[in-house]
């Protein structure tokens, strides 16, 4: 806005990954306000989760994906790490503030024998996706495997939930509520684990550390499974559209999730500059001068702009 | 319930120090709950704290005091921790947890020498309130002196807020939003210090700890100076008035904050069944016979409630 202008409402933000058109808010009430969120409410949730999720471990509800990437660098004593990169940058630096010593490697083979090592499945921001049978042969080549699936809600195949019990000491998937369901200012995540992290996890974050609506909205999205068909057909149907708009103005794609796609552009600030003169907002990456990337617009208005803007008009 | 019966709408809940008055929710726009909690807002928030606690130095918001609690026995190595006791049990608990060695004392003068000291000022349960002039000499005999000032709105004149600025290294105060403010289920609190702890609680913490409506809320009931003279006014009348009727009912005051009161009863089991018969919910203490801690109803219908159940009627 310094640069380019236009009050906050002027802007189309498509820096983010997250779903545009929200799951629909329940009806809240005064309690989920007042009161301190009952245990009752954080256990049905959790049940729902491992539900929806497949997973037949714990899932440990936390105030988003980011609060579980705060807690892994405790679970284990501070070792050597491994972080398939390039990735979302908060892994390696949750980790190098606890003190462990942080190696980035570009392939998966290159993780075996870290101490820790993490995968995003779908990786953000280049859409690799990893098979569970690879991932499963990595687990038994590092200490602790740590894969971060918040991509993963429209490609339920490759998430490793149905491998994580309740003896499970060496696997950790962590899933994020508010990017596929619309709703990230909620904060509501899942660490996946077996009984024993689960506990730790649950000490190291206390009581109460997920607020009352997001209990409440928690609990309805993820029972609603006919929601989850529909946006996922609807993020994959619009994932094909923003390729098609991307490719009619000379980038290429790079890959993506439902969620977001990225592109090699000609150069990556010229790209963003260009958009952002018609206020919309993308992200671009201290390591890649070329790469951009775009979350999906919500309705009509936004397509037509960016339409409008990624063909010079 | 499963002792007295009775559905969740049929209980009166005393056994917390929550206002049963909220402060009105704002209207929340749908960015409040779609896009990820900005950074704008955080600051403004923080800001309006700051004024709000009368303190120069830093405001962290956090999702609740808890979380902070959480936080607290990370900011030093552990070494010997000492808390003014009884109190409420997350403090140890949480030091504990991390390793530090921890002693509950009785006293003031018997903190000092101590790594790490915490004090609950007014505390919980008992109401004991200590003056500034007594922590601040405290504060030269401990290594970090943590007040917890989660009661102390209606008070303020014995928080330390205003002796806490950018330099400090050796106190943190914490604040408690949803329990002045009736909105426990937002989660929200702050940790007050010097900017140096300030960095390193926000490390911890990592991005977006605070949901989207909770900014909101925070921001307009912390500017609302009104609200609060007039909610501090109505909490000391009704903490008066709930101590005429137990002491009409045998009970002799031990204290309490304008939350909450704790009294002296014959029986502290049998109390709290007396007035579970009548679905009204309290709270007792491991290490008293006799005390029972109630918090005050919030409406007509329930000062009558707790009136007839106290006169036994």
């Amino acid at each position: 806005m310094a640069r380019f202008g236009g009050a906050p409402g002027d802007w189309l933000d498509l820096s983010t990954g997250i779903n545009p058109r929200p799951y629909p808010l329940p009806a809240f009430q005064g309690s989920d306000w007042a009161a301190l969120p009952s245990a009752a409410a954080l256990d049905a949730l959790e049940e729902t989760a491992r539900a929806a999720y497949g997973c037949p471990g714990a899932a440990v509800a936390l105030a988003g994906a980011q609060a579980a990437i705060q807690l892994v660098p405790w679970l284990r004593p501070p070792g050597r790490a491994r972080v398939l990169a390039p990735t979302y940058n908060e892994h390696a630096a949750a980790l190098r503030a606890a003190g462990w010593e942080v190696s980035e490697v570009s392939s998966l083979s290159d993780l075996a024998g870290a101490d820790l090592a993490v995968v995003v499945n779908p990786n953000n921001p280049d859409g690799r996706a990893f098979a569970p049978d690879d991932l499963l042969a990595l687990r038994r080549a590092v200490g602790l495997l740590v894969v971060d699936e918040s991509f993963a809600d429209p490609t339920p195949e490759i998430s490793l939930g149905r491998w994580v019990d309740g003896g499970t000491e060496d696997l950790l998937l962590l899933r994020s509520f508010g990017k596929f369901y619309g709703l990230a200012g909620l904060r509501l995540g899942f660490a996946l684990c077996g009984a024993d992290m689960a506990n730790r996890l649950r000490e190291r974050a206390g009581p109460w550390s997920v607020n009352g609506p997001a209990l409440r909205a928690g609990q309805a999205a993820l029972a609603d499974r006919a929601w989850e068909a529909e946006t996922t057909a609807r993020l994959l149907r619009d994932a094909g559209r923003l390729d098609r708009l991307a490719e009619a103005a000379g980038w290429r794609g790079v890959g993506g999730t439902a969620l977001f796609r990225t592109y090699e552009t000609g150069g990556a600030q010229a790209a963003q500059d260009r958009l952002a003169a018609a206020h919309i907002w993308s992200r671009i990456f201290p390591y890649s001068p070329s790469w951009i990337r775009l979350g999906l617009p919500g309705d009509a208005a936004g397509w037509a702009r960016l339409e409008a803007a990624l063909a010079g008009r």
